[in-house]
């Protein structure tokens, strides 16, 4: 799975487009699919935005890139899986666009670049459909609201629309040495960025100053795309769970909660750290810090193939019962706290989901339905498979939106101190998260950003 | 129209929703349109990336902006022309979304920040454009790509889809002080932007390391968008008009073209800097940038209202063919080389563009058509108004894609000295951009960025 030390040869090689067309085509195959069948996948369009002539930002379709590496719009491929015949098509040359654009890239350079038998330009791509391999007698495999119009299939005995996405979504959870190597780097570019915030927070005027701090230091180690929005909350703030202003002044709050990871070569990084902008935790700040920070260990140390998510997930709740009960804001029987569900007013989200192409990436099978509320939100049901990359990202919240109902049902009400509660509104949300590579023997942590206590204080006060 | 010293505060008023729906109203009246209709417009939808949970990134409709001042997607307004009466429609508070993302703006917070009489919930669209009002005898002014299926306008007697878009597009030319003081603003952070990347150019190693430093820049004054991808281009990548990749490590390049600007409230600034990244321009970079900055000042100085923008892009083509005349690149009857738009060869793009809530701002009447060579691809053509912004961008490049095909044609070939020629093209590309208001008496740079050589020179060497 390559370790922290050798990404950086793993990514010298291209990435296992082939390797992946085969995983989807063995994955179709064992569903029943035919074994001489074609692949079919469009790379996303460019478009202008609306009502204006300038690009709208572009993001490569995931599918496509799974089985090419390639990151260009208005490109196509083609999977035989009787042959192993992986064939690229890319943009021809334009002479009208070249004189602004400059030339864009060749058949040639594409060959030597991607992973893939053959390439070949756009207006290859019907004519390549309708060539007399085996298509008379088989199936065509694509995602049915990603076709082109002016694209047929006319050629083929039998279209499937319905095997294609399962199977790339599902071969998607667990990840390549390339992939993980992808992780790894988007993970190392995240924390040298989340450091370079965490020296610059004592001298911060507004939440913006984190955000700029952050997105600098990834486009200097040239990672030009977020993986999401981040969210950069400053004391309550940091209650909003999907706090996105990312603009209030900085006067006397305790805590910055980052939420923030850079995308490498569209491979996602995910990282949430908490400390106290001015390098002091205040008494409530530290005592919550710890318990999330306790959740996060047991968690991680946990991990193993076959694990069951949702069991991980309870444990976290289990230990933040425990902390909560020690700091008073909980009372009451441990057991009876976790079966009232009460825990869940201070952390009701899930304990994490998988990585990869997308941050929530596929696979997780969640049950958003689900009427348990501890388990409603957790993104990932079931046992943790060998090479999945998961989230660990335990928090413990003090959000009067989420808590006050609590307050109000006498059956959850009576295992909160309100007094006791009352001292940690100001705390607002802690949250820490790392990304964990799954493995037979247990799990790696693809997280090196600093996040113990003496750590990230002295990292602060270096600043 | 406001000057550089109090755009704060005429900031601190609100954005002139009214004025604007009472000067589009009058538009449409003017070209017979109904006196009692209603103007009705739709914000921007908000929506998810294709194929992933996280949203889109959000980019306001400058329609519904411009009469609205509202940055809130999937909102609504009507404007009754009859009463001058302007509503806004607001998404009304979800619980279930308040729990993860807080309080939405409430009707009360929108009245007050918002220039409009009335304040509704979304539930209220139909049911508002069905009421008695006069529009039994009346029309409805929509744009009719941008109406949702849910929405109903049978209550009027007559619909029109014709007249509200081209209405907005040409007020939209002129613009208010309020207008002006967003585009100031937007032009003094990107200043200190463009001066800080000066600053920073020495220890450059690569072009990523000046396009942080802008975004920095910007984002920490809580600038969050930039107004269109920025060019970051080093050396001969200069001479790529549309260059994007802004990927390139810093050898031995001499110049740097930077253009960039963010916006600021939906309204944009659109500024270009070409420098020396050492400090030092070679003997061939100095010789360029004097003709371009020469071009630009006596553009500038040209401008008034009323003055034919063909006119003084074709001025900019003539003090470009004095300059390259001088410095032996070009050779014969400046007259002549004019006739035969062999200028255009080095300065192929139109001299500027209006500028507002998008970068090529609507109503500039461009003919991408025009057989002339020197005046295709003129995003503005004819007289300019008062009020009117444009942007004044005069550039000379060395692309290799450009100056060929004139190499090649005997009839331009004559004109250019290839000998002297091959001297520049390392070069790549100079332009020099600033953003003008168009006042009755002449102009007012709204562009306060450096751009004198000692200027430039001392800042990037003070770094």
């Amino acid at each position: 799975m390559g370790t922290a030390e050798n990404y950086e040869d793993i990514l010298k090689g291209k990435y296992p487009a082939k390797a992946h067309a085969k995983k989807v085509a063995e994955w179709i195959v064992a569903k029943g699919g035919d074994k001489t069948g074609t692949i079919y996948l469009e790379a996303q369009k460019s478009r202008l935005l609306e009502d204006n002539d300038e690009p709208a930002p572009f993001r490569q379709r995931r599918f496509f890139f799974y089985l090419s590496g390639c990151n260009l719009p208005d490109s196509y491929l083609t999977y035989d899986m009787g042959s192993s015949k992986l064939t690229l098509f890319i943009p021809p040359i334009e002479p009208d666009e070249v004189i602004w654009s400059g030339l864009p890239m060749t058949v040639e350079e594409a060959k030597e670049k991607y992973d893939v038998d053959e390439v070949k330009t756009t207006q290859g791509v019907n004519s390549h459909l309708a060539s007399p391999h085996a298509s008379a007698q088989s199936t065509i495999y694509a995602i049915p609201e990603q076709i082109s119009d002016d694209i047929t299939f006319l050629s083929y005995k039998e279209t499937n629309f319905d095997l294609l996405k399962p199977a790339i979504e599902t071969c998607r959870v667990t990840k390549s040495p390339y992939e993980i190597a992808l992780i790894r780097k988007a993970n190392a570019i995240s924390t040298v960025a989340h450091v370079n915030v965490m020296k610059a927070a004592p001298k911060a005027k507004n939440e913006t100053d984190f955000e700029a701090v952050f997105i600098k230091s990834c486009l200097e180690r040239n990672a030009k795309h977020q993986a999401y929005h981040s969210i950069v909350a400053a004391g309550e703030n940091g209650a909003t769970l999907h706090y996105v202003n990312n603009d209030a002044p900085i006067t006397n709050q305790n805590l910055l909660l980052l939420d923030a990871g850079c995308e490498i070569d569209c491979y996602c990084s995910d990282i949430t750290r908490t400390y106290p902008i001015s390098g002091s935790f205040s008494e409530e700040s530290l005592g919550i810090y710890k318990i999330v920070l306790e959740m996060q260990h047991q968690c991680i140390a946990a991990l193993k193939a076959g694990v069951l998510w949702d069991d991980v997930h309870e444990l976290a709740h289990k230990i933040a019962i425990e902390g909560l009960l020690k700091l008073g804001i909980l009372k009451g029987s441990a057991e009876e706290i976790l079966k009232s569900r009460t825990s869940v007013a201070f952390f009701p989200h899930g304990l994490g989901h998988y990585l990869g192409m997308d941050t929530h990436d596929t696979g997780g099978n969640p049950n958003y339905k689900d009427t348990d509320s501890m388990f409603r939100y957790l993104r990932v049901r079931g046992p943790l498979p060998a090479g999945s990359v998961i989230t660990v990202e335990p928090g413990i919240y003090f959000c009067r939106f989420i808590i006050e109902p609590y307050l109000e049902n006498p059956e959850q009400a009576k295992y909160i101190d309100k007094g006791v509660l009352e001292k940690y509104w100001s705390v607002g949300g802690v949250r820490i998260e790392d990304n964990i590579l799954i493995t037979d023997s247990g799990y790696e942590n693809l997280t090196p950003t600093p996040k113990e206590v003496d750590e990230v204080v002295n990292i602060i006060k270096s600043g």
